[in-house]
């Protein structure tokens, strides 16, 4: 017996009906709706601490949608996870940071009583007859269902083009303040691009955006698509002036080093030079990364079933911001928080539970999102 | 027979069967949910025009509560006041001010086809049998059914102590930016009050806030008796640096003039100078007092039944934000919007119309607040 056999057998065995990989908004909102639907015995797995990519968020970062005190009134909180919780209340603000926001998520996770282990990373994830068996460093956990829920903080897009080895990835500055020099270059104008140019314009620094599209002409009302009113207002209230250059329909093709220590930034037709690293503002992947081959894949999302169950795996559900079914993109909390009663109900109705009066209380307060056709409808006015 | 009554026999005769009084958000918005209860005999009077009270607010004023285009996921816009529409799609910002307000209502009146007569001020109001006979200049409107709607905003709470008239209410200010002068003594301090302060910080200005209680001690998450999130956070972010003073529980009793031109503003203990006009942020009146004896009042309020119709004039209905119910006070839209489907429904259901599916409609987009106990509780979290 090796001894790397041996250390595998002194890992611990833990059986749960249902194992929840993630307490970030959607494990934790995932866990209030089992217990809502009847589903007790489960357990959420942690990598770091509740939230914790929350705390990586960059200083200056804010939530885009607005918190309101509303939920009194039968309005939930934009940003809720779970009825009748607000964060809101706990902070006092409208656009929380993500320190306020974690304050909140455990705030939650101690009121409905979650079980939530932390700091235990799952290393891999195996399909083992009818039960999925889920690796960490001290034990197997064994489970009938699983709920995929990391978010995608964590998977930063940052290899797009040859030489963005030389850029920084906008989730991996801690603060605007930290950045020395004072003209940048952000390549991706959507939401963060913008967010970064604004917050680097009130520290008095230059920047250029460079954007593949266009950041401000989107006709779509559906914040996934185009600029949030936080950073569009934002943006209108900060003028040229200020020191904001956007160049629109600009596609960058790689970065190399310039002279002097520059860098250079190759597009179609020529190239930007930069005195500072590029500031690469291109996104995440998707949460599902670690267990990609449990699905299937349409477009570069995971495919998934009317209750957000793989196609190719059954028992395992996603949940959270990569979540999309047909146009409907759930990428706001309010958005995918509304699919957590649809799994919970799922599964509860599967071990045979009597789920009437919770469906009822979900669709009460917009929590379970069954229709998808209202979603690609317009506002009347 | 004399001039007079001649002029009077010439005013046309119109009849409906409900009259609404007033084109603001609450009018619209009754408009509305009689429409979607099948009562379509109804006409608003509206004696300027469209939401024109929001035209006169001081230029810097913002809504207090956020708009976000999150209809259609099935959450209401906080500032809408039907459902599928949304202010936030026709300004793209978050917080709008009264002209942008005015251009939503329009939009609604138009995609609504509501009948609102615009510069039809209501002279009088008479009950004679059955009937309300409404009164303006060239008509009078005769109506079985009459909803008061008419809002507070015309009605400044301007005489709150002896020597007011020296001062200038808040509302009456058409920009911070015409007012003269660099040092400003402010009276009152709830939301408008601190408004003011900021607004006149902005502009470099000192001013002294003098409030009978305290501004941010509440301990309600109610935001009808506490400073709105988006008024807390702007004063956390301007110090007393930016030269706002807070004198707390200080209670004006007396404006006199002082020495030099200066405004003497005498408290229980002494008195403040001032070298501008005092401004009063004293709020408003209830929108009802024209009709004031159709009403029996209970502390001040308009006691209503629970279909928000007067207790002494049957037919009668309030609607606004002057509407409470025990210790509910509907001071937001996205509050007194809830009772529009209350209104709707008694009226419709009177007329024999069906209303199951108008009542579930509303209810699912919560806009039916039919139980009051959900809104005096706190939130969990």
């Amino acid at each position: 017996m090796d001894t790397k056999k041996s250390s595998k057998q002194q890992k611990t065995l833990k059986t749960y009906r249902t194992v929840i990989v993630g307490a970030g908004p959607a494990g934790i909102g995932m866990g209030v709706a089992l217990k809502d639907f009847g589903v007790y015995d489960f357990v959420i797995l942690e990598k770091g601490l509740i939230g914790s990519t929350f705390l990586k968020w960059t200083t200056e970062t804010r939530f885009l949608t607005p918190s309101f005190q509303s939920t009194q009134f039968g309005l939930l909180d934009l940003n809720a996870v779970a009825i009748n919780t607000s964060p809101a209340y706990s902070s006092g603000k409208e656009h929380l940071s993500g320190p306020e926001y974690v304050h909140y998520l455990n705030r939650v996770v101690y009121e409905f009583q979650l079980p939530v282990h932390e700091e235990r990373e799952v290393m891999t994830v195996v399909k083992r007859d009818r039960d999925f068996v889920l690796e960490t460093v001290d034990a197997y956990y064994v489970a009938e269902y699983l709920i995929w829920s990391t978010g995608e903080f964590q998977f930063p897009n940052d290899r797009p083009f040859p030489g963005a080895e030389l850029c920084i990835h906008n989730s991996r500055i801690g603060s605007y303040r930290d950045l020395l020099g004072d003209d940048f270059t952000i390549i991706g104008g959507y939401e963060s691009g913008v967010d970064a140019a604004l917050n680097l314009a009130m520290l008095g620094r230059e920047t250029a955006i460079l954007e593949r599209g266009t950041v401000m002409d989107s006709k779509s009302q559906d914040p996934s698509v185009t600029l949030s009113f936080y950073t569009k207002q934002r943006l209108d209230e900060t003028t040229a002036a200020d020191g904001i250059r956007l160049e629109e329909r600009t596609e960058v093709k790689k970065v190399t080093h310039g002279g002097n220590g520059a860098f250079r930034i190759h597009t179609g037709s020529g190239y930007y030079e930069s005195p500072t690293p590029p500031i690469l503002a291109t996104g995440f992947k998707g949460g599902e990364e670690q267990i990609h081959d449990l699905f299937y894949n349409t477009g570069g999302r995971p495919q998934l079933n009317e209750w957000d169950e793989s196609t190719r795996t059954p028992n395992l559900y996603l949940a959270g911001p990569h979540v999309m079914h047909q146009n409907v993109i759930f990428c706001f909390i309010y958005k995918f928080r509304q699919r957590f009663g649809i799994v919970a109900h799922r599964i509860a109705t599967q071990l045979g539970m009597d789920t009437d009066a919770a469906v009822k209380l979900y669709r009460r307060h917009n929590m379970f999102l069954d229709d998808l056709s209202c979603c690609q409808e317009d506002c009347k006015c």
